[in-house]
């Protein structure tokens, strides 16, 4: 951020009075620019013993797999915020389960909410922003190609909990990625 | 929104290519400049059958009861973010127990996070955001003088759960507040 998106005059960093953190500060009409992290939604849908999958047709990791997530937008609730992700890069109609992980990545500033979810018809099809969407099943899933460490936590722990017999809520830090 | 904030020239509202909902745009340098809820993160401090409340020393709901509670920064992970705000509204030092209630808010485009919480001891004290903190039982809280529909909610279903003999996590859409 360098100019004021009220008065278009320049920002400087600096604490405002009563506060205890550099904001950008508008050296003209004194607007504080707060920034605060985002927050990302999706679902892990799933159809009898198999989970749905996108391949990301945009940057970042492009050709990669990925749940349906994405920014969540103003004036929406989290459900449907995924709900629409859910529809925009699968094309797929589904009903929200449950609230299953919840990732902080705090060296990005976001928050990932991941729902799980049914998934309530095979006539799903693969959106812009997606080069293909298919159904796997826990062995066919592939974690290498994974795009996100997000996704690959929520297969862990929704395959661990199937196991288990009993669907928890996970919450997770995720650390910077390292490969 | 005005003016953008990376080149200082007029900003715009138009859809951008393969987008689907009215962005800010810039008319010169073409940065879409997006707009996404924001985290509040708080907590729910128990001392033995007691909760935590603080008297706001700010608006909006000066003078009103509260949740220890705040805008989320960047840079720091859900439950740090709960800490942080309990420290600083009420110099409370607890610990988290379990993430207690999401609320949705899509009127305003937050989404709340509370943390029920143990309080490790009794040396809390207002912050400069606080007028006074104390603790209540049940019969004390003061729900006509609670400062958010958000607190409400939280507390109920504390309590609620407190006689069942067992929390649960709670996701609630918040309406407009018509009081």
């Amino acid at each position: 951020m360098k100019f004021c998106s009220e008065c278009g005059n320049s920002v400087a960093q600096c604490v405002p009075t009563g506060d205890n953190r550099l904001r950008h500060v508008c050296v003209s009409c004194d607007t504080v620019h707060y920034q605060n992290p985002k927050m990302v939604v999706g679902t892990l849908p799933v159809w009898e013993d198999k989970i749905l999958l996108c391949r990301r047709a945009i940057e970042p990791q492009y050709g990669k797999w990925t749940l349906p997530a994405g920014f969540m937008e103003n004036e929406e609730t989290t459900v449907q915020g995924a709900l629409r992700e859910t529809v925009e890069e699968a094309g797929a109609r589904i009903e929200i389960q449950q609230l299953f992980t919840l990732c902080n990545l705090p060296h990005i500033s976001q928050v990932y909410l991941i729902f799980r979810a049914r998934l309530l018809s095979l006539d799903f099809a693969p959106g812009e922003e997606s080069l293909e969407v298919r159904l796997f099943e826990e062995p066919e899933i592939p974690w290498d190609d994974l795009a996100f460490l997000t996704v690959e936590y929520s297969l862990r722990q929704f395959f661990d909990d199937r196991r288990k017999g009993q669907y928890g809520f996970h919450i997770a830090d995720i650390p910077r990625r390292n490969r």
